[in-house]
């Protein structure tokens, strides 16, 4: 049975005190509080990942639709009370917490896939979260991202990837853009998207270029000229002439279906 | 030279009062409101669709970035008062506001397009704008929209297109789905794309259809019955076995780039 929560600001629920706050929490480095998801979909597919988790804390109607396992902490409150606590107001009804997904070792990362996304500069939490919901629907079996790229396991990432993004190896490079040599070393085809490449990345024959690593960029910048200097071949989705380049999250979706 | 505004409810910036509040604004009825854009590159693209320019309100810095033409009414003020006018702190120190585009007529839409995007119950705004936006690029011509749809000229559906939508031809069917029987007459294959069809997007030769209309539902329910029994194709994205369907936005990102 879960536990009553009467005080928004009990201890027990510390986990989801002014969630708008996020990492930027005194106390928190960015990057190092816990992973925390929403709503009963999210929460079903947070208990698949085998990530040991902190608390659940929900509306009662909520909280019995999870089938929880013994030893889970779970804290029952009403709207109001966990919306006190989170800092808005609730509409999901139930959210839960987990130690964050230990990053598993770049070598291990390189001998197990076949298509890697690498993200450079991608500072926009809603991006990484569609880039990372897309990449596990089309087939991509890791994200690599660059140092400066926003935290894939904040909650509106986690939110916009539907949860997916848990179930992906994730690994933060920290030598950018030097760890891209081995990832070539591993036999790796470095592909950097760009508009204003003249290889047409349609022209790119999957089968023979059977482990690909796809670089994106953010918005705007798009990728630096260290990035673009790194790798093998530039190239580019066809696009309408004049037109600015699609959002990065639809054009790595493109990007990604082409590479099955 | 702008007109200095300091009552942030004066009359004459009426267009950007609680903008939060959108469409639900008593006296205006859904989807009739003037557009809405923000931003600088968002403004300076609304100037080349030759929409009548209702209003330009911001602060003295990016007023001065655009290039108006004569007769465009301009206000300026302080981010505060632009801030307490619209009802959240203005961050892109710039909107206008303007006519909305006159819906094209049906046939003439049919007449004049090779590849249209058909939404039915695309209720989120944001889908709208990515989807707008990709349209664009990847060479759509036309979005026609069930009667269920978000409405395409909100504020946010602009802004995710980054402004693109207004360049777009739009037309809300009024009769659903018996409309989709006037575009097969106009010699448009109608493709309904679902995760459980048999037939692989991949499949569809764009060189054998080159009259295409793509029928996209909502994420959750998908395309309705209805629709799905009017086409004449149904086909899936291949996706990893096991995975839910990707993101509206980014399926559609996948197959307009296929039907290209």
């Amino acid at each position: 049975m879960p536990t009553p929560i009467t005080d928004p600001r009990d201890p027990r629920v510390a986990d989801f005190h002014d969630l708008h706050a996020g990492d930027r929490r005194p106390g928190t480095e960015r990057g190092t509080g816990p992973v925390v998801v929403e709503g009963v979909t999210a929460v079903e597919r947070l208990l698949t990942t085998g990530l040991r988790i902190r608390a659940v804390y929900g509306v009662a109607g909520r909280l019995a639709a999870l089938d929880l396992p013994a030893g889970v902490p779970a804290y029952e409150a009403d709207k109001w009370v966990v919306s006190e606590t989170i800092g808005f107001r609730l509409t999901r009804g139930v959210l839960a917490s987990a130690e964050r997904p230990e990053a598993p070792a770049l070598d291990d990362v390189l001998a197990q896939s076949r298509r890697i996304a690498v993200l450079e500069g991608l500072n926009d939490h809603e991006n990484v979260g569609s880039i990372g919901r897309s990449a596990v629907a089309l087939g991509i079996d890791a994200l690599l991202l660059d140092p400066t790229c926003a935290d894939p396991y904040y909650r509106r990432s986690v939110r916009v990837s539907m949860g997916h993004l848990l179930t992906l190896p994730v690994r933060v490079l920290t030598d950018w853009p030097g760890d891209l040599e081995r990832v070539r070393a591993a036999g790796f085809t470095t592909v950097a998207l760009t508009p204003g490449a003249e290889v047409d990345l349609r022209s790119l024959d999957p089968v023979e270029h059977p482990r690909t690593a796809l670089l994106l960029g953010a918005e705007g910048p798009g990728l630096s000229a260290a990035a673009m200097a790194a790798v093998d071949v530039r190239a580019r989705i066809p696009m309408r002439s004049g037109v600015d380049s699609l959002g990065v999250a639809a054009a790595a979706a493109v990007a990604f279906a082409h590479l099955r």
